[in-house]
């Protein structure tokens, strides 16, 4: 075997030409969503009024393993894709590891992330469908600036509701989105109903992405040629994403190698579900074994600490409820600076997945996270977002334990993104001024206490 | 012919294992470096206190064209090399020019920009002779960030002198470095002699890269165990920076494409020379012809406006003096968003080339710049630096050039960085603040006047 390249490129015709759906080979479904006043599952044209028909249609579909990616959205991805599959060449001799390790590297696209992926067939799908615009939330402001691309690409409006203690620490990112044509307004404020209750019971409050979901929705859903998108959590956001995995697959396949252990962060699901979509497949169908685990903030512990329950997907409950591994739609995360993880829920696919022992999920440490962030930007190059280095933590542990037993496993991570701005973050971390914080027992139970009683 | 795809990467063996020296092959050498005390030409012994020593042997070197790149340092550019050669065809959709668009992307790496390519060479250098650190000075920040990845990379001590402006307009670039493990310091600063005498001469200067130059050659030939290392300019930056012309000469040549027009920003010169060198050899060579542009600020306009003639290379004429095109080392350029372009001089290559007639240049003001950054970002997807932005204004003119004449051009220019650090000039401009600022006649007089009056 050929020694395997510090990066494996695609070519244009390696590159996949469908998403893979894994809820079609899923044995137990991930479970409907709720209409909020009913809590009766949702059709089609109870969708309608929030999100693109097209859309609509992909979120409900559990049955269709591949679906076709449309030509315009492939010309799009050609511009940044395919991503680097990395060999950590650096890192390993660094950490002295019989393990190898790879990351999937989604940051070098202007967004910063892998959010464009789904942005950009959202869009696509919005114009295709003859509306005005579209309004979504943002966290980290990686999937506002996704969106922004996508939107300016195709002549669509956007309008941003921003996680206020994004829109503080990350000034940088709103400046990227204007250039892109953006509207952005920190979340939450009193533009909305739902933003002026917010702030009227949580008074100082810096936001999250539940509050900011629940603006954006009423947004749309009160202009005419609007529609809601969303970066995380839905099965079509999976869906789109499930490119990272496919093209993280190819390459290896091509290369004859086949990772042990698979690793991503995990705030909504959207990057980890992308990754690992094309591998559970092979898990289900019994083609493969592959250890999976998500990497989330200790601050905000969804898998580790949260409950499996129908809840809803917003602070605001005016969006359908999911059935999820979640905090309560009434937790309130904690300052911190992984805007992106710092959500309550998780995606219902990846909460079935986890519910049915397909995979792990591990909570980190800001400090250990930013420790190994540094670590990795100094020996392989790239300065990571937070969130991706909630990844790069467990990688580094996994590799050590390598180290210690001399097995000489495969791990693949997803790189979703790049730090460039978060450099409050660290900066409050270079100046050893980061503290951490793991909310306590009782904290957590009045985030569970808002978690409404409803069983299928 | 296939069908060129919207981004060529080289395969690891089809990357260069040689840099290449143009001056090996022009009829006219560049004019040695001077002393700036005894005004004779400088040796290898001359160079020592400040230089590393291959280093130097590199910058003196003008007959040997082709020089092995060291495997430490091609493992390095395995990284983040090959960048790609991106074809640009929503650009030319957009702008319905019938001219073929490539530009060869330097940005996907932490330090945003083509600056890497010769910092871990340079940084390679001073390791392998022992060194304990390196001083130098950054304008944009981008050649900072790059020496503080690669001095991290090697284990060497950082110490970067940061043009006041940029450290007051780029506050997170500092923190990358710092995250990198270097020192900054902004420019000028009281902690050097020239630094303080600059400040007495002109309180309130916000800096630029000639005083910044001569804080740190202060700095390291007043530490035992420093060299100064500089990121622009020399001969052997040119060298280092002829990776991106060799690489995008090979993806060309792949599929048969032959650029009739190569344009590049110049400020010190390290991109344009890098790109254009293996073009130019070919021209020199009778080979071939190419129409080659470089893209200057209206605000600091060395080729257009300026006189070539032997200079001071830093604003306290503590550096060598170079022949070059200048403004005059006692040129102050207006405060501006273009920081790594803000510099006096010029390679002095370049400056032959020019005075030769193998090169062209053209000035651009700031808000036409800007004007092309938006829409190449909206089109292509990737937010461009200020800087590089000077050569996508230039290559977008000749496209609609085209467009009106009919002709099928094929436009090749460097996009040599990323503009994450800048969002204070894009705001700026998003805010319609920005102003263009073009020196009179007077106060290039007030420059001019501070050339030395030498002749050999």
């Amino acid at each position: 075997m050929e020694k395997i390249p510090y990066k494996i490129y695609l070519t244009e015709e390696e590159m996949p030409k469908k998403w893979y759906n894994v809820r079609a080979d899923m044995k137990n479904k991930p479970a409907p969503l709720l209409n909020p006043k009913t809590l009766k599952p949702m059709g089609y044209e109870d969708l309608r009024p929030v999100f693109c028909d097209e859309l609509i249609q992909q979120e409900l579909d559990d049955t269709t393993a591949y679906i076709d990616i449309p030509e315009e959205i492939r010309n799009f991805y050609k511009m940044y894709r395919p991503s680097p599959l990395v060999r950590a060449y650096c890192l390993e001799e660094k950490l002295k590891t019989p393990a190898k390790i790879y990351y999937k590297f989604e940051g070098n696209n202007t967004s910063g992330s892998h959010k464009l992926n789904s942005a950009i067939a959202q869009a696509y799908y919005a114009k295709k469908q003859g509306l005005k615009g579209v309004t979504t939330e943002t966290g980290a402001g990686q999937w506002g600036t996704a969106l922004s691309m996508a939107c300016a690409y195709f002549g669509l409006e956007c309008h941003v509701y921003m996680v206020k203690c994004s829109y503080e620490q990350k000034p940088f990112r709103r400046e990227v989105m204007r250039t892109y044509g953006a509207q952005v307004t920190p979340s939450p404020s009193d533009t909305t109903e739902v933003g002026r209750k917010i702030l009227k019971e949580f008074p100082g409050t810096d936001g999250s992405l539940g509050c900011a979901i629940s603006e954006a929705v009423e947004a749309a859903t009160s202009h005419n040629g609007y529609r809601y998108v969303l970066g995380s959590v839905l099965n079509q956001v999976m869906l789109h994403q499930s490119i990272i995995g496919l093209e993280s697959k190819i390459a290896l396949d091509k290369y004859g190698v086949k990772p042990d252990i698979i690793i991503g962060c995990a705030g909504g699901g959207s990057n980890l579900g992308g990754l690992i979509s094309p591998f559970v497949g092979e898990m289900i169908k019994g083609n493969a074994d592959y250890q999976i685990i998500a990497a989330e903030p200790a601050s905000c512990p969804s898998f580790t600490r949260g409950k499996f329950a129908y809840d809803y997907c917003d602070t605001g409950m005016v969006c359908p409820l999911a059935k999820m591994y979640t905090l309560g739609s009434g937790f309130m995360p904690a300052p911190g600076h992984a805007g992106g993880l710092r959500y309550h829920g998780m995606s219902s696919t990846l909460s079935q997945l986890y519910a049915d022992g397909l995979m792990e999920a591990c909570s980190v440490i800001q400090t250990d996270v930013f420790a190994a962030a540094t670590e990795f930007a100094r020996c392989e190059g790239i300065l990571p977002a937070p969130e991706s280095s909630h990844a790069i933590k467990i990688a580094i542990d996994e590799a050590v334990k390598c180290r210690e037993t001399g097995e000489d496993k495969t791990i693949l991570f997803g790189l979703t993104g790049t730090g460039y701005f978060d450099m409050t973050a660290y900066k409050s971390f270079n100046d050893g001024n980061m503290s951490d914080y793991i909310p306590t027992d009782e904290v957590l139970e009045k985030g569970f206490a808002t978690i409404p009683d409803v069983k299928l």
